[in-house]
């Protein structure tokens, strides 16, 4: 079981900035397997609650990739409020999971770690 | 309502490793405030969940804001695994609430925004 959390590299976001928006897909993302899987949170909470964090460039990759691993995995995609550094409504990062490594590694497996 | 994540500065950690660690610091925090306090956690929420990061130098630094901000605010202190970059057990970062802006100020507002 892991999270893992894809944060758009091409938008050049502060560090702070950064983890504050994979923050919010982590927990984004969290909430929705807990209302659909409890199960599943509990067995990754066990586990250390294991989070990678990938880049990926482009909003129409990151929306291409949500598109695609929304059908099989329980996952949110997090616009930025737009109050400092890059324009409102902008996409910034897609929190997937957690769900089983591999279901994931089949989506992400190729995004660079960050 | 905001949550405040503290990470270490002088760790320097990657951008990715730091997002996970703020990501776990503010998963944690918010677990502890929706358990003791599920009303505030609502009220964040309806407000879009702001988060805010911040930097601190050095683990009795952030070990001593932990003992000082525990007694009036929920909060967790996060550990790393240690299996990349640091060794295992260091003290990376803190998330507390989300609770009250001015509350959480008094013990974080001289710290810098990352």
């Amino acid at each position: 079981m892991k999270q893992v959390i894809v944060v758009r590299e091409d938008l050049k976001l502060g560090k702070g900035k950064m983890a504050a928006h994979v923050a919010h897909a982590s927990l984004a993302a969290y909430q929705k397997v807990n209302r659909s899987h409890p199960e599943v949170v509990e067995e990754w909470e066990s586990w250390g609650e294991k989070k990678v964090v990938v880049g990926i460039r482009g909003e129409s990759a990151i929306i291409e990739l949500y598109e695609r691993v929304k059908r099989e995995i329980p996952c949110e995609l997090i616009r930025d409020a737009g109050l400092t550094q890059i324009e409102p409504g902008t996409i910034t990062a897609l929190g997937i999971g957690p769900w089983n490594d591999e279901k994931i590694d089949k989506f992400t497996g190729h995004l660079k770690l960050l």
